[in-house]
């Protein structure tokens, strides 16, 4: 095998999931057969290493090359015209959360560059982008897999684009889509025994850090709303932004102009009775609260929010810090497809990156 | 786009799984942009419906213009080198549950014919024919994808697939494999509530359609343990049969010798107490039995059959004829990642076939 024929990879993003998403490289590039690739392109928000004439970047000892390299990263569109001018076809790997980074797909797609992301940006932001990026990719060929924009390396996406292309119809989707918010509320309102005091589940989940620095960007209900809005766009609803469906916020009003994290923590103890009363209604009930998604997709009507389940109900059932994700659909009749586990963390969020690049090598190779 | 460019797909066995196969085809060349692919051949196993010259046959009615045909089904080599002759890459679909179709995958794959089946029989047969099978398709570049020969159109496989090809360590699956065994055992020993007498279940099953025509074929366990070799060889367990390993048969060994389903049946009450005994040592330890099927990796251990699981526990917990299979690995650690829902039933397995078509098309075209 030629080295020209190998697929070129440009990386962008070396923190916790781009780290893990190198070693992963590492150890695939290292198996014999291995995968035909070769990385071209590596940078952070303040370095990048690459060669002028696409030579093959070492996977062993990269983020130290990185970190010793004097160049500086281009512009995006430079990065993505060095990249369609490669002697090979190319996938942008953005380990980021960026959104500019994101709105560069489609100017990547449209010159035959492919991408692979676990970035939500793309996927959940205006619907414009979405449909710039869908086009583009169908004009061109290139490909965009995204499957840890969701559930990290749960086969989410997967396991919808195959019910939708197949001919199923797609009746409901919910689920807990953040490893935070099942954490919470595991530990607040177990199915089974007595949980805290909401404010000192919220700093305890903040101490194992389960939650963003900030934990009101956990508690906004946003980053589930973004969740949601890519899975309703692949069944085919329009959904104009993660803001236009209702999204219940966990912030206490009150609360929301505390100028730190830290102040927002000290202050919540006092609006704990809020929570407590919405624990005691769903027990009253036999119930137990949770923090899920919903889409019900013949009334096109997307919410993320508090509800009530049966103790025996999967959702109430969960542990730790998973996610389930239920897909009910005509097929599959009362009884729902579930796919369940981590949601979250470095490792298994490269994963779902990592597999997307190996299906679109394959498709492009 | 010339015909020429188009898929050719060769359709043998029209039975459940493969009527709804072809009415999800039908679907998916209807869409616009519809995918590339072009029907040459369809067979049952008297009848073949195909052209010299490979022109398209009309998806519309082809059950009507298979029964209305006077060509007999070649022989397999014979419609392999129909394929490998054919003036565009060829897919060869086999919804059949034959050992000959099967045995016939590395011919097809060695011609550069890929293969695309819910067929368990290549897969769980002998080891040579496993290794046969996919040497071909190393040598060839030709594909073969399988999903639902595992747990029908759930995502297990590819799953499975992702977690190995990325490199996580698999360190042991275990689920409720069997649609059949499912309802039984959910029935007969519900987490929450009675169940009814053993043998009054499995009648109950057989008049609802939920077990073969001789439910001893469901009872004796051979059927998980072909899905367990399948998942085991995956994962690099070089696993010689399904019967290499122990597996559990719950047919008394008294009526192994029952001349037929009915009087198996008949018979069967006589031994129901054998069955609740299980069931109350397990009601003892507040437990339920469940027949479940499990891989320990490390240890290279397979097997197959009643085990033990807390009233909380997901394979507990399980509803209707559901199947789960939960992996845990190094990267999910103590949390499993779990796949839950139907197994079985002719749409979701078609569904899972017509999927890795899509995979297969995507790759080669």
């Amino acid at each position: 095998m030629s080295a020209s024929k190998k697929v070129m990879i440009a990386v962008i993003g070396v923190g916790g999931v781009g780290k893990c998403f190198l070693s992963q490289l590492r150890s695939l590039a290292a198996r014999k057969p291995s995968p035909k690739l070769s990385l071209c392109y590596v940078s952070s928000s303040r370095k990048a290493l690459y060669h002028d004439d696409y030579a093959e970047i070492a996977l062993d000892g990269v983020i130290e090359a990185l970190a010793a390299s004097s160049r500086s990263p281009p512009t995006l569109p430079d990065v993505i015209e060095y990249l369609a001018a490669a002697p090979a076809k190319a996938i942008l790997v953005d380990n980021t959360s960026s959104q500019d980074v994101a709105d560069s797909y489609p100017l990547a797609l449209s010159r035959g560059v492919s991408v692979v992301t676990p970035n939500k940006k793309a996927f959940s932001g205006p619907y414009q982008l979405w449909q710039d990026i869908f086009a583009a990719s169908g004009a061109s060929g290139a490909k965009v897999y995204h499957e840890s924009s969701v559930g990290a390396g749960l086969p989410v996406i997967s396991t919808l684009k195959d019910l939708v292309e197949t001919g199923d119809k797609v009746i409901k989707i919910e689920g807990v889509f953040s490893g935070t918010m099942s954490y919470l509320f595991n530990s607040f309102a177990p199915a089974h025994g007595q949980g805290g005091a909401w404010s000192d589940e919220v700093i305890k989940a903040k101490a194992l850090g389960y939650t963003e620095p900030d934990p009101r960007d956990d508690l906004n209900g946003l980053d589930v709303a973004r969740k949601l809005t890519i899975l309703a766009r692949l069944v085919g609803l329009p959904i104009q932004s993660p803001t236009s469906f209702p999204v219940q916020s966990l912030i206490p009003k009150e609360l929301e102009s505390c100028n730190s994290g830290d102040e927002f923590l000290k202050k919540l103890a006092a609006f704990d009775s809020q929570m407590e009363e919405t624990k005691v209604a769903a027990e009253k009930a036999g119930k137990v609260v949770r923090f899920v998604g919903s889409i019900d997709v013949g009334a096109n009507h997307v919410k993320v929010g508090l509800d009530m389940f049966d103790r025996s109900h999967p959702i109430a059932a969960l542990k730790g810090s998973d996610n389930i994700i239920s897909f009910y659909t005509e097929r599959y009749g009362s009884n729902p497809l579930i796919v369940q586990g981590a949601g979250a963390g470095g490792e298994v969020t490269a994963m779902g990156v990592t597999a997307d690049l190996l299906k679109v090598i394959a498709q492009i190779s």
